[in-house]
């Protein structure tokens, strides 16, 4: 095998994967999502707009690649706490992974919350599905009105604050604090728990 | 005059405007904003696409004005609260009347939020000039982080929470119930206050 070129095998066809989904990343955020075309991730990409077919019909299903690893994560932290056995622990269990997924993928809930269509591609989905268990966990089974209340405003709360442009110069530590705050008023956990 | 024919008065085009937003409101609502065209809501009216470039230039522009009536609401509760001489009455005075905004207009967050073209429209103008100024009353001069923090999560978990469909059938009185104590808990205000 010569060196710098890539075999056609099936890590071949990974690599370019993982590459355009970087480039991706990349031009939707110099451009925005909406303004960004298949044919500008061909060119960057060096390949032609057939190659990108290849791996992805859509700009949506992009969209839908680029934040599959924050929601993977969010759904460990959710298999993760529904095992615990107590109710607070599992509340503050996903809670402070919660925070940490959207800490980590602040750039991307930014880049999404200021594209909408993107937002609603990824609505009636994984995204969706993830939500809706959230809010189970978080409310707890008795269906109490007030407390699926704020556990709707938690999650939306930590997301939006935490993609929020104004924040994000504040260092990670720093946010993710201040975000655990949040979820802990609105969901009445005490500061320090196990 | 014979009755039934509107005259062409100030009052007559004041008349056409705010018909022209009911029928604009009522077509949102069934079709959604991006799939109602201006010849939709010119063919509902009875009227030509002429009579309604009159009033309006754009789509964009027929959203803001139907925004309009919440945002003036929302204007009149922030001047009344920065009148008010200690911090924690201008709070609860804030959070209760954006409570109640809110509240009045769920319906039409609702329908703002599942299109998101017309969010775009709206931002970077009057609503985001508003929310800049409730932030500050919310978070106080001293820009405490954390407080900034509190202040972002409560005014976007109320109105989007507020606004969300799964609770669209919760009477007014037991939302604003439960939208108040969202805020006071993140805003750290006492649940009896003036």
């Amino acid at each position: 095998m010569t060196a710098g070129t890539a075999p056609a095998t099936a890590g071949g066809q990974e690599d370019t994967r993982t590459r355009l989904l970087a480039t991706a990343l990349r031009l939707f955020t110099e451009h925005g999502v909406e303004a960004t075309s298949l044919q500008m991730i061909a060119d960057a990409l060096g390949v032609t707009k057939a190659a990108v077919y290849y791996h992805f019909k859509t700009k949506d299903e992009i969209a839908g690649a680029v934040a599959e690893p924050g929601l993977r994560e969010l759904e460990v932290v959710l298999e993760e706490a529904s095992r615990l056995r107590r109710r607070g622990a599992r509340v503050d269990h996903l809670l402070s992974g919660f925070v940490d997924v959207v800490v980590r993928h602040r750039a991307l809930i930014a880049l999404f919350a200021r594209d909408p269509g993107v937002t609603r591609a990824l609505a009636n989905s994984w995204s969706e599905v993830l939500s809706i268990r959230m809010m189970e966990l978080f409310a707890g089974p008795e269906e109490d009105e007030s407390r699926v209340i704020a556990a709707h405003a938690a999650i939306v709360g930590i997301a939006l604050t935490g993609g929020a442009p104004q924040f994000a110069e504040m260092d990670d530590d720093t946010l993710r604090g201040h975000l655990l705050e949040v979820g802990r008023r609105l969901l009445g956990r005490p500061r320090r728990s196990a």
